[in-house]
């Protein structure tokens, strides 16, 4: 196996609402909804989806959480914070205070406000409206 | 904000299990356990982790599910799938079937064998030890 991740999928309540926070509210490309042509059943998920392609080629995508648990074929629950964050790293502290009152002002909950690490780092959390943690890093160790 | 992701981050319940699960079973290249000597309390989380480099720059990172929430600021509860999946992208239907019977020696679930899925791809997916999915894609319009 190849040390590669090409996609990320989050699980989202609303498929518009995540297409509207990370396309209008940050900013990210996207082809906005596609694969709205394939509609599931009980067992098949379906396959609308919006995707949006950041620097590096990674993708970013939202999925439906009831088709996620289908594709899988995992029990679909109510969604929980806290099983992963996104890491994004910027070039200085004041890019961090920017980024996370961009996220603010398009929906994001602050969960935990910009301070130093014990680890050197200067960092903040956001939810995304469906609750995913993102990590906004500047590491004065790192020459971006 | 720029578009793009340094890290991902996952919550896992050991963190020698994560090392071993990655190193060992899906062959990442990482140093092993780091930032143990930030040892937290109450409020602050504990700074040992282990951070596996990926092609293209990515860096996937393992950090205890408790060191998350306390990090990030949010409750801590059982872990849960559906949150999130990553996708891996393979060169061939082949590919698919190996790749996903590394993982199973491993110690990961497969939880979806591989198929043939109505939007042209064929995948399957498993959970690492902590529960977390990965989908294992061929997608036949993609030259890798």
């Amino acid at each position: 196996m190849k040390p590669r991740i090409h996609v990320i999928t989050l699980a989202v309540a609303d498929l518009d609402r995540a297409l509207a926070f990370y396309r209008d509210g940050l900013g990210f490309r996207t082809e906005g909804l596609i694969g709205t042509e394939f509609t599931g059943d009980e067992k098949t998920p379906d396959g609308a989806t919006a995707v949006f392609h950041l620097d590096g080629g990674l993708m970013l995508s939202v999925y439906a959480r009831s088709d996620l648990a289908k594709d899988a074929s995992v029990p679909l629950a109510p969604a929980k914070p806290g099983e992963f964050s996104i890491g994004h790293v910027v070039a200085s502290r004041a890019g961090v205070d920017e980024v996370i009152s961009q996220a603010r002002a398009a929906g994001a909950t602050v969960t935990e406000a910009p301070h130093d690490r014990p680890w050197g780092i200067y960092s903040g959390y956001f939810q995304d409206p469906d609750g995913h943690l993102w990590e906004i890093i500047w590491n004065p160790a790192l020459d971006l």
